[in-house]
């Protein structure tokens, strides 16, 4: 599935599967899920010097393997992960936390590393308790299957309501010499019918520095992740671990042209797995991108994700409905007590509004324009200098079934 | 359609229909709605000491009528309002201000009363120009249909996607005499398919202090236009007008046992119009009220407002589902960077989490709990003092359906 809107540079490849030098991984079935599907994953990285960093959920109501991760690991040398799906751990108080560390205590057996050096992920229905049993059973099973290639196997194992895998392999050439990059992910909406969240693992055979891994982590997630939406809510348990093995030889300095490729080639990889998780959000069927730019950067930002949460931009966006209305509305609604706002709009490369006044346009060639796979909003704020960008799905009558189900 | 959340106090008695003494309404067709369907209301007090106050929308794209009238009228003096639906005359630029002062204008000469006295509002389609020429033509024939009691067919001109009429005529028995109050309301959105907003109008023939009247219309639209959401989305064209001919003869003091029960009076009115608009909200079927108490104001109304406008909860509303995690998870998402938060949560009355831990409960007793009209959602932050309550309607295949369509 390809976008107009993220494209491999020249120096980076796709090659299907398997995972860096390095990195072994399994997904099996553990019984956490009725339907008996894949649901336990296991990833380990061999290099004993492998370096890592991690970025979480800010939500107030933070899921109990995410604390345990952020308080109980080394998050700049995580060597192993153990994820699970069909139960999120989530508002499972102080039972929850001991679960989540009993998944751990029984990783760190498994793979032989210490405790802070394995995390653990969850993703499913919050607010049941998460039955360790099998989770232990299953993280036996899974280091029984451990293998190189075992990156598809993984995906699989932490995936809830999505439709298609979210998962890529890449060589990746830089100036000192060829590096693999790769990354699984799963997602649907930030919440799905009561299965929480967006996980993704990348591994890379590259060398980083702890400071470098943490830098391109933290670049890369807020060009990636942070700006899409399925339906504008925060999920209690998103986690995203980047491991470096270093098994590739290659090192990536400092402030290096290694670094500055290396970074494209992480970008490009995240990007390209957050406009999957977009495009199969509950219900999608298109998916939109805003971009708001104007002389304020957090104006700009909150304008921008209005327009993306709004669910009448959302459902315009479904119904192939060139609607320019409700962007100025969204908009609007965002920047209060700010008129009279002098607001731009072009719905792909039709201007419809200049200066907060509709302009005339050829109404067919525009229903046209928004018939697509893809939209394009932009908006144009006074001021120059700050761009937001946003990336969305459409709001559906399946999204409405799927999250109106009684599912306890 | 009542409700089990707003009764009237023993003092305040529904009449039905007709206006207060000393006012005149009528709703005429101008053309405006290919339907045919009224489209143009004409309210006029004919009392020359009538008092007023006005409350609008805070959008930072603001119609042209809310800006002609914020900056055209005493607020404190109006006497007639010309409102269209339709139209919202929003993003509409200077030719938008030049209808709403034409509109203004041809109000001002029907009524004869001078421009300043006269304000306008306008609901419908964004971004289309006004057609002037049929407004005109509608006033003059508004003018010949204006009755004490036209009140209903002042309703209908002012609707837009609205299923039934929101109105009310209420006998209020105040300490010194008795007092007729008021109110023609309609919306069905925020925003509608790709028409705008909430309108009220309010009349009393009670005297009131212009201050008065300001401070009661003030507190009373926060209890209810302020706390109702279908669908999150602020918009361009909201208009609260309160008028008080005085024509009664009861005159209200400040801080005097008439202003304290006429006050209860102008609260209860105004939460049902309010509930009333929920329960209409497009695709609406149930209607959620959610209670946020805890220590801190900002907080529990920013969390109250997030359950309100999650898809996530709304579309459990609409399915009776007791999904409590989107509660928690809703919650968590507005009050980031706050973990780990000692949350309480009640689905009717049944305790569901405490402490941010699940509780167990009575499936079937809690599914029978949230198949009704109404459900009640409770949320206990720490802490104790503050408390918020918004009400709103599920997300359902309807809302899609009505939001999806093709509108221009």
């Amino acid at each position: 599935m390809n976008s107009r809107w993220v494209e491999n540079p020249t120096h980076v490849h796709d090659l299907g599967t398997g995972l860096p030098e390095g990195f072994r991984a399994a997904g099996v079935a553990c019984g956490l899920k009725p339907s008996g599907a894949p649901d336990l994953g296991l990833l380990v990285s061999d290099a004993p010097g492998t370096v890592s960093a991690a970025r979480f959920t800010r939500s107030g109501v933070l899921a109990a393997p995410v604390l345990l991760t952020q308080e109980r690991c080394r998050l700049d040398g995580i060597r192993a992960v153990v994820a699970n799906s069909g139960n999120a751990n989530a508002a499972t108080g102080r039972r929850g936390l001991e679960d989540a560390a009993r998944m751990q205590g029984a990783g760190s057996m498994a793979v032989s590393l210490p405790e802070d050096r394995v995390a653990v992920a969850s993703t499913g229905v919050i607010g049941v308790p998460l039955d360790t049993e099998k989770i232990v059973r299953g993280i036996l099973d899974a280091r029984g299957n451990l293998a190189n290639d075992g990156d598809a196997a993984f995906t699989a194992a932490i995936s809830t309501t999505d439709r298609f895998e979210k998962r890529a392999s890449l060589r990746v050439e830089l100036p000192s010499g060829v590096v693999r990059l790769c990354a699984q992910a799963k997602g649907a909406g930030m919440i799905s019918p009561s299965f929480a969240t967006m996980l993704c693992f990348i591994e890379t055979d590259a060398a980083l520095e702890p400071e470098t891994a943490d830098l391109l982590l933290g670049v890369c997630v807020k060009r990636s992740f942070d700006r899409v939406s399925v339906d504008g809510q925060l999920s209690t348990n998103d986690t995203a671990i980047l491991m470096a093995s270093g098994a590739s030889g290659v090192r990536i300095e400092p402030e290096s042209e290694d670094e500055l490729r290396f970074g494209e080639a992480l970008d490009t990889l995240l990007r390209r797995l957050a406009l999957l998780i977009v495009r199969d959000g509950e219900g999608a069927r298109r998916v939109g991108r805003v971009v708001v730019h104007g002389g304020h950067e957090e104006t700009v930002g909150r304008a921008a994700r209005a327009v993306a949460n709004s669910p009448l931009v959302k459902a315009a966006l479904h119904g192939g409905d060139p609607n320019w209305g409700r962007i100025a509305q969204a908009v609007g609604a965002a920047l209060q007590d700010s008129a009279p706002l002098a607001i731009d709009i072009w719905i792909e490369d039709v201007q419809v509004c200049r200066a907060g006044t509709a302009l005339p346009f050829d109404e067919s060639a525009l229903a046209g324009a928004v018939s697509g796979d893809e939209v394009e909003y932009t908006v144009g704020l006074p001021g120059q200098g700050a761009e937001a960008e946003v990336f969305f799905s459409d709001l559906s009558h399946d999204y409405v079934t799927i999250n109106a189900e009684y599912t306890t």
